[in-house]
């Protein structure tokens, strides 16, 4: 049988889900626009060769890429590669084309230049629950400042949005990658090592430090080395901040992201948790300096995360840009305003009936009624019974042009 | 070179033009949504066999497909074909997705259904001013509603939208293609040469009755016909929707589509130009009903189409499905909003500059200021005339936390 299913792996969004989710992206957007980013938009299709020779990893081989057209697409050439068939790719993240962007459009730019994307990105992920083909993404991003108070009005921005989405009891985790590199050296490992010691870091939320340790035998690290890092976790999973100069940590290095995290207390009112964790390390490859996750009660994962990738802008324009970055996890965030019964002030959408009045008359009372409600009209059905049944995927409440004349109560649908 | 331009056929937009398309974009879903339509999201990437089973016509061959992935794609096959290499389809409309939605859902969806849809579709056409490969497109549909009423309650959305972005003077032109039809069989042409002579009349807004009479004749129909079809032109050009009857339309579609007019111009209290214009044909073969176009002053083309199209619903979902739809032209609208400096109540772009104060302080300031602004913060640069230069390109005004504690003006930047 003909299946109406979208695409494997992709969504469609039906009226209430979608009302939410657009409710939810414009605050994202007017959030961020009020703390001074400016969007910018750039297309899906991108060229093949800017998404090649970005940090992309995995997300490379995860690409959607499209035929190329007409002519210049030859399928009876001897020994075809995948090359000559391809045309453009679809963007894997909103990164990869701003740096284009910014290349493109320096010479014009203020710096800092303070950005925001959100729109869609495409990975041909194998499909599962929370992880869609085709998704959206959340950008604010500096690109110019390599001053700490980009982090910090970022993340102020960030925690702003959180709570205009509903969100009020946030824990962000603050870590640097130039602080970890540190400690990891200090305690034996060599650099080369910095990598491999940090992807099994990242798990120290899952596994916990048994499970770090076990992790870093398996890849034959020394022994000595391993003891030295766990220890140095431990001390500073009792002593905090205070103890990681001591554990190898570059004094400045410290002093900047303390400055981060008491300045982000102070201007939020400690109204949140805003912590050092050392745990917080992000897979890509490409961060350099602070790097930063936010989490919310009640969930495992993150609901955004970001941090500074100083040399990534560069391998596109040729100059050096110091760049900090965070992506607010729209899909996580939809997920939980919905499980979460998250009021959204929105319009209510009212269904108005109308039986055989003057259709002016019909159409007078729709436009007094949109004051306060999303009006829509629907001629008086002959089974009422199935209007009401299928009228809830649409409509919050209804009443009649009849019922609205007489004074009578709107009436609430229970969904 | 290496170029950083975005890939041929599609534009970045910077964030003054970003901003105001942003603000277009919301104010159409939320016109869209007061007057009652819902909006559904549906994917981008769409199955091949949809599309290719639509009314495309040139947008089929105009398609981005996207290449089999991994195992799938195997290029050593002999006879390579298109097919053989093909996984999806980029939609070339909202249209197809939309049907796609409605067949899987109908079940629980109420009749009539309401749709919005506010997305990007994709071309692959010759690229040229204000035609681009990525495009949005914004379309409100209704789906089970055989009446009139249907495209009355469409219409009315159609104008209060554009009015809310900004044009209070429209042209409304509403043709039907039932009547459009009887004219043509009327004057002497077969069933078979309809589209061919409809596909010229689409043309008289450019080259006038005599070249409509001149390129029917170029395509041989009888010289009888044609001069018949040209007096019931010229009949209908001076003496309007009285002498449809007498010239073969059927009076029930004349009493329709005068209903439609009369009716829409009083509940928009005749502000508007809404009239029955015989050579409103909108170009594709699927509709079926009433076809209408909206046009604003001293902009030739339209801003703006839609009709009704009872039969290709169907042709997915296997049961006939009456429909009429409206797409709002987003790129000539915005286009029109920046060439006429349409006003767009947006909040102003403040760029704050500090010096050393206290940072808390500076955060303070930038809350306060945020009453009334976007907000961006700014350190103090080295070179105060390359900072004006270019922050333009994304503020209307600037201060400094001493200037505003002092109580002095915010400056407006000139653009």
């Amino acid at each position: 049988m003909k299946t109406f299913n979208p695409v494997r792996g992709t969504n469609d969004y039906a009226p209430r889900a979608a009302k939410i989710r657009a409710w939810a992206k414009q605050t994202i957007l007017e959030s961020y626009q009020e703390n001074g980013y400016n969007l910018i938009t750039t297309p899906i299709l991108e060229h093949l060769d800017f998404l090649n020779s970005s940090d992309g990893g995995d997300n490379l081989r995860l690409m959607f890429k499209t035929i190329k057209r007409k002519d210049k697409l030859d399928l009876t050439k001897p020994n075809l590669t995948e090359e000559d068939i391809t045309a453009e790719g679809l963007r894997y993240d909103l990164t990869v084309p701003l740096a284009r962007f910014y290349a493109n459009n320096k010479e014009k730019l203020p710096t800092p230049f303070k950005s925001i994307q959100i729109d869609y990105a495409f990975r041909a992920e194998r499909p599962q629950r929370g992880r869609d083909r085709q998704f959206i993404q959340c950008d604010i991003d500096v690109f110019g400042d390599a001053t700490i108070n980009a982090e910090l009005e970022l993340l102020k921005t960030v925690i702003d949005t959180y709570q205009k989405l509903g969100f009020n009891k946030l824990v962000v985790k603050i870590n640097s990658r130039k602080i970890l590199t540190a400690l990891i050296l200090n305690a034996g490992f060599n650099e080369e090592d910095v990598n491999s010691v940090c992807i099994t870091l990242d798990k120290l939320d899952k596994i916990s430090l048994n499970g770090v340790i076990m992790e870093l035998i398996e890849k034959n690290f020394a022994t000595e080395n391993i003891n030295k890092l766990a220890d140095t976790l431990a001390d500073i999973n009792i002593n905090g901040v205070d103890v990681l100069v001591k554990n190898g940590a570059n004094a400045t290095d410290v002093a900047e992201i303390t400055y981060l995290i008491n300045t982000l207390n102070k201007i939020t009112n400690n109204r949140y948790e805003i912590k050092f964790d050392v745990s917080i390390v992000r897979g890509q490859g490409y961060y350099t300096g602070a790097v930063f996750e936010v989490y919310t009660d009640g969930f495992g994962g993150a609901i955004g995360g970001g941090g500074r990738y100083d040399n990534m802008v560069g391998k596109f324009s040729g100059q050096p840009v110091p760049a900090v970055g965070f992506g607010l996890g729209f899909e996580p965030v939809c997920m939980l305003i919905k499980e979460r019964g998250i009021e959204v002030p929105l319009k209510q959408n009212l269904a108005l009936i109308y039986d055989d009045e003057d259709i002016c008359e019909v159409f007078k009372v729709k436009e007094e009624l949109k004051k306060q409600y999303n009006v829509s009209l629907y001629k008086r059905a002959k089974n009422m019974k199935s209007f009401y049944e299928k009228i809830v995927e649409v409509a919050d409440c209804v009443t009649s042009v009849a019922d609205y004349k007489q004074g009578k109560e709107i009436k609430l649908l229970n969904m």
